[in-house]
């Protein structure tokens, strides 16, 4: 979460294929010559373009690394600002959580790399670190916010944003070790069923069921006896 | 999490007062002219002791804010690599995060400077939430490996450790906020019990059920129709 990469613009393939063009000589320079000492000239050369070029699609070095970082972060909170109070807090944080997903998806090869190229430069990483915090800081105070009336809002608004934060970072890195392949939406969902499961009881969602399955050795008729046990308690 | 500040050296007092004085000073001088443009003589003239003095206790510039951050991760590290098999993973975890807290309570007035800095100077801000990504990072590895047997232990460990960071972060900051009185480390204990609530049934004994039962407005029927569905999936 937080180093988006998709254009998003309705342009189409040609201007998406350019931008990720200049992304993927921009990182591959960083990786080779670190980032201060790669210009953005240089940049241009290698992807075949002129430098104007560059800042048509990119603001800056940085940016080509993590494109329209503030923009999206900015859209993030307009969203959440406008989400009705109706709304299940942790229902609008998954589907959030897909759209940043979503851009990740959208440019497998550029993601990759960037992947590699976080864990090759320190600095970049910390950036990309730095990143991330903000969306969890937006997060939480939007949970802090819908469950203002609980006891320990606070704590738990800060918990549950960083489960939302670390359920999506999960399923993308298990996504780009797997080289970027497949469809990860219904990793997605199913870890963010966890989270709702684990957060969601401070506001649940009218007529969801969510089924928290935990391995055990025990026998299934013991399992099922507690489970009806637990049924019990449900209102029918 | 992350910027811990106590010397932690036997020899007392003094070396102690010298060392905090140094620290506010660098960290007044960050917050007036910048991190980059502060040299360490200017640090070192600022708080009445000599370069040599300032190496003493010091690396560098950074160092000042962030004190031994390396060689406290790798204590952290340490620890829990060689912890018990046999002792609780969170348990183990809470009291980390308790000697992380100790460090800061150990130096009020240097903490809340820190606090300070890093909100002015983003610098230094992303350098501290990098610094408490690696923490995560290492408590998300220690709980994989204990939970290595459990379904999803990767996302576990990984929502887990988000969380008590979390909880350490937000106890942290009430303190700070409060102008760092009094002791936090109950509120430390309250948070990381919540912790445990959320995720200490990850590590199941033999023959032991856990049945997560979550608030639901839908009818008993479709909640055991769904139940039954995911019983199905356990061996018998």
């Amino acid at each position: 979460m937080g180093e988006p990469g998709n254009d998003g613009s309705g342009r189409g393939g040609r201007r998406q294929e350019v931008r990720s063009q200049i992304a993927l000589a921009a990182m591959d320079l960083f990786a080779e010559q670190g980032f201060e000492s790669t210009t953005v000239d240089r940049i241009a050369e290698q992807a075949g373009v002129g430098r104007r070029t560059f800042f048509r699609y990119f603001r800056s070095k940085e940016d080509a690394v993590f494109p329209g970082h503030d923009e999206r972060l900015a859209d993030v909170v307009e969203r959440l600002r406008t989400t009705s109070d109706e709304a299940d807090p942790l229902q609008v944080l998954t589907e959030i959580a897909g759209l940043v997903l979503d851009m990740y998806v959208a440019e497998p090869q550029v993601s990759l790399k960037r992947f590699e190229l976080t864990r090759q430069v320190g600095a970049l990483r910390d950036k990309e670190i730095a990143s991330i915090d903000r969306y969890q800081r937006v997060f939480a105070r939007y949970l802090r916010r819908c469950w203002a009336a609980g006891a320990d809002a606070e704590l738990h608004a800060a918990m549950a944003a960083a489960a939302v934060v670390a359920a999506h970072n999960q399923v993308l890195r298990s996504w780009l070790r797997a080289g970027g392949s497949g469809d990860p939406h219904v990793q997605l969902r199913v870890a963010m069923a966890v989270v709702r499961e684990k957060f969601g009881g401070r506001d649940p969602g009218a007529g969801e069921v969510v089924v928290g399955v935990v391995r055990t050795s025990a026998p299934a008729n013991e399992v099922r006896g507690r489970v009806e046990d637990a049924l019990r308690h449900i209102a029918t």
